[in-house]
């Protein structure tokens, strides 16, 4: 046996969430975004748990190949386009739909011979920059990009990103990025893609013809708050559990960990888990944070003990003054269904994306069917 | 090509930390600890670069089989001890030294039958809970573990770990801890081992036999402020690299980034560097983080440009001010030798020690000799 420490994909709840954004944006179609290894959950959870989507969004190359090589036929999106001219023939050869968002690539694919490569027109989605100020051709620039494309022979798409879907007092809104957007593409025929999570949730007059949702998918929340999805029937995917492998009994007034940031405050236990920031839990998460801990036998039958101390590159502490009867080898939920990631991510100061992509390779990976 | 970001180990840097370290403690042998994938930097690197150390501590069993297979015949130590009696036999036939905090660990080794598994007396290190409240016996408890596993035919050795050599004003400070563990084993023979990074370089009354550092392995610092090593000689190891993939000009008052969070002060560029939080790099790092770009052709020209927004998740954003001759496709150092991991730790509110053991699995690694 390895470290107890274990990350299992509940992927019931991955098809779940991708019929609940069936429901939410029923007019659409669906690009599932899996970069970052399907945000820490895994190629193969996706490939599973989201084999009835439209087309799989992601970031790099060799992840398309993994996924043809898997059996996936459907389309697949290069969302950042291609990193080096290099490799078109290659995306061509998956039958990778891209993004394309500098002149660079702009003239790349013109200079490219389609007539060797393709039995139909390339479909390729040009982003413009309505005000994320990341990626993408300024309005006043998109045009050109987009005729000198389409007279190169390939299908031409439309495609934005939000800066603020998830949030209501920040600029620019997603109203203004839209009306932007609308205006730019006015006449010029194509697909358009313009809604992550926060989009498909809140503002479902935005949505376009393929929606293009991550975080969602995985049943957390796009604006790092889980209050916000609490009732939006989404289902947590991942569940990251765990062992205590040791008990201290500690006096009142004694010390636990580096820096000695937890005191107790009377005699208690302090149950050692088997997981730490190089697992991926966050060395931020403060004191208090929730821990769930099976207390006794029943492992359905679990009580909140709280962090207590700094968390260590293997190891975080607990409270175990509401878990009397837990014990060396009691099971621990770190985040899952009874512990929202984004409770976690909020008191280490950050979002639940964070947390699940950091999910460390050291962490077994369990596909629950 | 793929995405552009790189993680490039100085196996030399490597080296002449560990030839630091025998100069600070002379008279100690060394246990390296390559826990966590070498901090990150991968076994590979470590067993290059580190191929002078007298010993290699670890985690998980698993990592001691992939050492034996890669030719390492010297003493590995395992920081936790077992996490199974199931794998005692695995351990013994790869040779491994065992830490025991756990009764049911001394209970395990007790029923073993030893005569099966060895040719000499297997080494265990006890290790005694001198105030960090985390793995170990009491005081109290300790010298009748220490018996017992003594009568059972191991040999014996002494550990602790100590809560604060990196700081000068928390409890329990490193001399009462070193006393109270001396006390503890007074007349018990064997070799103790109580100094980790910061008692190497800080506390060098109370090094014993053998030192266990880690984090200075890798050229960061134990205190996570670089200010505190930055006269002891050490060599960062890791450089974390990519590249500007697109270039933005935004107009005075335009918001870049999730939230909006920076404002242009005036007409500039923006530089899309492909690293963000799915690579490593902190989300939580604050506006005015330091970057390292690459200036114009020459790579060895750089400047630095200060983060300028939120941390994507593939991407981050800096101000191009300081580079105007930066273009897509310049270089850019996130941590190495130009920017101390360090920095950028302390600029998101952690250590270097928890940036380093985060790079992700798709960042490929390439090992400089």
């Amino acid at each position: 046996m390895e470290r107890p420490i274990l990350a299992s994909m509940d992927i019931d709840a991955m098809r779940h969430n991708l019929t609940r954004i069936r429901e939410l944006a029923p007019q659409t179609q669906v690009w599932s975004v899996i970069k970052a290894n399907a945000y820490g959950h895994g190629f193969a959870a996706a490939l599973k748990g989201l084999a009835l989507t439209d087309g799989f969004a992601l970031l790099d190359i060799q992840d398309a190949r993994y996924l043809r090589e898997n059996g996936w036929k459907g389309p697949i999106l290069l969302l950042e386009g291609l990193f080096s001219a290099d490799d078109l023939k290659l995306a061509f050869m998956l039958d990778c739909t891209l993004v394309v968002h500098t002149e660079s690539q702009v003239a790349a694919l013109e200079t490219f011979d389609l007539t060797q490569h393709q039995a139909k027109p390339r479909p390729i989605y040009l982003k413009m920059n309505t005000g994320m100020n990341r990626l993408g051709f300024s309005p006043s620039d998109y045009r050109l990009m987009y005729h000198r494309l389409h007279a190169a022979g390939y299908a031409m798409h439309h495609m934005t990103h939000f800066a603020n879907a998830d949030r209501v007092d920040c600029l620019p809104s997603v109203g203004s990025q839209y009306d932007l957007f609308n205006e730019a593409i006015t006449d010029l025929p194509g697909d358009t893609s313009t809604a992550n999570s926060g989009a498909i949730l809140w503002h479902r007059t935005v949505l376009g013809e393929w929606v293009r949702p991550g975080i969602m998918l995985y049943g957390a929340s796009p604006s790092g708050s889980f209050a916000d999805i609490a009732h939006a029937n989404l289902k947590p995917v991942m569940r990251l559990s765990s062992e205590i492998i040791s008990i201290q009994v500690v006096k009142k007034g004694e010390k636990v960990g580096y820096g000695g940031r937890f005191t107790a405050p009377e005699e208690m236990r302090i149950g050692i888990v088997a997981c730490g920031y190089a697992d991926g839990y966050p060395r931020s998460a403060s004191d208090g944070t929730p821990v769930w801990v099976a207390d006794g036998g029943d492992t359905s039958n679990g009580v909140i003990c709280p962090l207590a101390g700094q968390v260590s590159m293997d190891m975080l502490t607990i409270d175990l003054r509401a878990a009397p009867l837990a014990k060396i080898g009691s099971k621990v939920e770190l985040w899952g269904k009874h512990i929202p990631v984004d409770d976690v991510a909020q008191s280490a100061g950050t979002i639940g994306y964070e947390l699940l992509c950091a999910l460390a390779p050291r962490v077994p990976i369990q596909l629950v069917v």
